[in-house]
């Protein structure tokens, strides 16, 4: 076997709270698998439920001092800024609707923030929020988990150094298939709040993961998407938000796209798939085999580049933990994200700047712009497939 | 090895007429060996390009009696009508804008037309040519040819019979990349008529490779286009018509879908992929591996089918020739087309009824479908992408 | 759609004669539609089956002549070297046990031979038929057909230029389940003579499709077989014939090898399979996907070569009937083998040298490796596993 | 996204040691990801290197306490068994010839082992150990990681349960490529010690890989190795040990197979590979797509299960973190083999049985067999590829 990386001296552990994520709760587990992959935070608080019994409960599971187990999040943000040892960096992991009034509890009292997407179920709350980030002078990640794939940043990659040139079109889709029948009213919680706008927001399926569609065509492409024409759809009957989502796009740098979000699609599990064609060459990758990277330059035979095989980019090395052919998978990816966010917060705690500038971790400005991006499909499906803008 | 199909007994061959096809064009040769695989035609006249000279060598080149190498077609069609065994039936394989006026010809002489799509390039004269073909008792086939594919008989015949429960989500794309740079401007022949809308009509890509997506999945779902919304780009800066179309479609009986279009996308050959999703299954196919049927019941692990192996559908059964796992291709599913014309014409040469109801074999109610898709498409992308209905 | 080919001129049509292929076989219509295909046989005669009254419904269906239809073959080679216009070439597609002596009733008079694999089912007899070939003046063609794949051709041309360096390693295999219960006890007659020793020869799988793998091996790499040493199967209860073959393979140059030949694994259709490996690149190559080779040069991303399109070697561009990404399959490879065997007949028929020096179609030496594989193999799995040299 | 298993309740972390793993290694760091992802260990103690400077850096690097890291392996062992709080387990991460002595220092004052395969370098060494283990009263896992992926347990579980009928056939393969040349004498320290035969043991590629690929044959389907015919090759000029072998198998149960194992195949990461065909139905799976499993009964169409997806078996889903679709790879397959060693640590800890039988974990018996595995071929090898029975 070949050794892929050198091992990296280890630096101090950030200590984490978290919100959200009880028992029941999908996200949380992965969270904390993530942040703990590489050594980097230590959880030691939390207010992992808004029914207390819960998040006691869930607390005891996890081993944390029941003396920082939380009621209310507000409660463990005052405490946790005041504890000599108390919390350093959040982990919000709420339904949507919370993520905004969580952020902005500890925010003010300038503990860093890594949050779960889509930022806030309003853009209005979503630029109160990027005020308020950079006031505070906290660091946000945002964890649009996606876009710490190895290949992923590879793509990014050469997108950026002209492999393509210039970018013409972009196809981007994300099926599942779980919400194809009315499993909200089956007491599934993970479909309870994704389908109640009062908690999801106005959008169901867009908002769920055509956000992340969305965020990482343009975090592969480095444009922006500048507006969107809509026809949204809700085949389960009683559903009160999409589950369906047919977008056409035009992008920064007269590129178009297509976006398709389903999570009515017999037989797709999480398949989220990109394919990108500049004048020079094209590249294609799927969430579901993240580890191969199509790339097809005009007039050559397609090559498969496997993630720390050759021809890796280094922007792909860098986050790649073991040699080719064994595969690393959604953690790995996510667990990238915590280790860049450790990165940049630890400079911040140390009064130095980041190894690396900001790179390329999503944060406010991605949430804002995910935000933008969902308000503009509703409105654009509202008109009966207008063009609408994104706001900014 | 597996006998897949019992012989069945040889019929009489058909005489056969080709307009177009000569030295230099692709689809002429292609149609030859289709009505020669299955023995079922004599090519014995043709009118092979519009450029005498050129029409006599490519018919030496074929072999054919110089008498019945015609200079233009009126000729051709005038002549073969009047002699006694003149041919029955005339392919016509010519660029877009001659299919109208070739097809008159002979149906008004009474010779059956096999016809390369779009079958007109406007609306109007497709409708022309709908009441001479209703007039003229000819049989009108138009060439389809995807629709023969035997999974795709497969996949039309487990919708039909329920096994998707009502069709939500249609998705059909056809990508190439050959146009990607201005090849028209090189001398290729191919690429210069396709690029010229006094040949190819008002659309590019979507008429050349749109038509078939489009076709595709109305033959495989049963339902048909009402609306269409349109972006048309011209990627390659000179060119006339367009190269690349994002489409959202709204299909009857309440399914919606996307369908993307695109002779620009470098890696891609010949792209084409259908993908169905009802309440209760998934189907997916792609025609560069066309012997496999990705059937996903909800639920259940999806299964692979594959022609002519387990779990066949006699839609199936019927257009294979020979057992699973020996491939066939784009020339056997183009040769089920020229059987089953061959049936067509041979039960109306022998004034009997076919000995199945007309079947899948597209004609002319397809073509006139696909030129009012086109129109429709047109005239969305025209008016900024609003919702346009198809006429008919 | 981009010409692939410039449409070549079209030679005469050589006489055609068939034994074997009668209503119930299999081969006897791939046959067929393979002459047909590129339009350079006529069939005009035929002894299609051992039963005259089967021989004689199976010409009618054909729409042979009756007075050409025979009820044995020596009858047969007997009138035709007699008639003006007699078939100039035999196709024999029977049971292994008549190739030889058909083959020679047709040599003997000077008659072109088209012959099914293996050659026979003794080495000796493969031997002899061997002298009766090279005194004959005659053609003979073995229709080991997946040779005749274009990207098998460009295996064979990358390999012979060097693109691998020395071979080390070949992993060849094909893996069917047709056979995995007794069914050649319910009737089916393809299995009923491929299980008979009688019919068959001393081998089963090993015969029937082991030396489709073996001789494939061959022909890409350029090396022969030296030395085998082989376990043998028969895990249906009573059959007499091995149904799954286990191989250790010794090949010229210091190559190694093993071999898999299985007709009871189930899931398996047409399951050939090969993979040669070198000191500078590898290449892999499956029948049921014969459109695509895959090529890693060491320490490089793989490259997916697909048929027709970039990367196409001349050797394969030269087989080749349409443009990349339609699919062309089974049957074209199989065209292919009938076309060349034209170009070398007819040019045998007219005196002169065939355009290109005899090429890679396999004939009667690969005839009689054929046959002293399956006897070496067989020697081997006696001798409980021993290495047995291949006699030649 | 759905919720795929409950969060478990939190036991106490066990106190792990480790003995290599240091600067350079490649494995060291694999064991500590895949110990720390579900939080049952932490590492306390280390002696990373047989070298004292680099053992101390890479203490060092790690953030382990300097009075504990260690210059020996048994001074550590002596020092951390008096321990108030000394370790409880030891992960063995060394070169091959080392596991034994290690694992003797840990076992003979009751500390339990984590050990890397192949157990030892001799059989006789291997049995001594055995008898170690059995007077020890410890835990012994071998990290023959790959049986702990989802649908490795699923498809043993299937076998286990009879949905393949009795097995008549075994296909295993493990291809990698980075050995094609003499890395060893570029510096490379991976590659030095797996081809000194003084480090690696007697054999080089079989070893490393092949005992992999064997051991997990037996662990999905239950049999045994009866015996071996071997061919190893040297392709690499003056390399000691084999980098290539092909062989034979025979199996329990009547069961044959073949398994091949190389360094030397261009194009090939880790390519581990089994495919298991019985009376009524096949598998297949590939280590570098863990998540699909392909299940094929005879005469239906093959299927493919994934894992937390449709048809997943509960021996699956009870090793599976996140739903389907967002892919697990090989840390989490890792990471199932220590927390399942935790449980067992920890019920042997306290005194009590563990919640399930010792279930499917490698151990010292596997251990045993596969050296007994690798002498057997080297020893079939230098017998001209005689069949060579295991010894146990």
């Amino acid at each position: 076997m070949v050794s892929a990386t050198a091992t990296p001296a280890a630096p101090r552990r950030i200590r984490l709270g978290m919100v959200g994520g009880g028992q029941g709760a999908f996200i949380g587990a992965v969270h904390r698998m993530a942040a703990r992959l590489d050594d980097r935070f230590e959880l030691v608080a939390g207010c992992l439920s808004g029914d207390p019994q819960r998040a006691r409960a869930s607390a005891a599971e996890l081993g944390l001092d029941p003396d920082r187990s939380y009621d209310d999040f507000e409660s463990m943000a005052r405490r946790e800024a005041r504890l000599a040892r108390g919390i350093e960096a959040v982990a919000i992991v709420t339904p949507n609707h919370l993520h905004a009034p969580v952020a902005r509890a500890f925010l003010r009292r300038g503990i860093h923030v890594i949050c779960d997407k889509p930022l806030t179920t309003s853009l209005r709350e979503a630029r109160r929020l990027r005020e308020l980030v950079a006031r505070s002078g906290c660091v946000f990640v945002l964890t649009h988990n996606y876009t710490a794939y190895p290949m992923i940043r590879q793509a990014r990659a050469m997108v950026a150094e002209g492999a393509l040139g210039a970018i013409r079109v972009v196809q981007v889709e994300y099926a599942q298939d779980w919400l194809a029948t009315p499993l909200e009213r089956t007491g599934h919680k993970q479909a309870e709040w994704r389908t109640d706008p009062a908690r999801a927001g106005p959008a169901g399926c867009i908002g769920d993961i055509g956000t992340h569609a969305a965020n990482l065509a343009c975090f592969v492409t480095g444009l922006s998407i500048e507006a969107v024409a809509a026809d949204l759809q809700t085949f389960v009957a009683g559903r009160a938000l999409d589950d369906n989502a047919h977008l056409l796009l035009r992008l920064s740098g007269g590129a178009r796209g297509m976006l398709w979000a389903s999570q009515v699609a017999p037989g797709n599990a999480n398949g989220l798939r990109l394919r990108v064609y500049g004048e020079k060459a094209g590249l294609e990758w799927a969430q579901e085999e993240p580890e191969l990277l199509r790339f097809s330059p005009l007039g050559e035979p397609p090559r498969t580049i496997r993630r720390a095989g050759p021809g890796t980019h280094p922007a792909a090395a860098r986050v790649s933990r073991i040699p080719a052919g064994h595969p690393e998978g959604y953690l790995e990816g996510f667990a990238t994200l915590y280790r860049e966010a450790a990165e940049l917060i630890l400079a911040r705690l140390e009064g130095r700047e980041p190894d690396r500038a900001r790179g390329p971790l999503p944060g406010i400005e991605e949430g804002v712009a995910g935000v933008a991006f969902i308000e503009a499909v509703v409105e654009s499906a509202r008109r009966g497939g207008r063009w609408v803008g994104l706001a900014r």
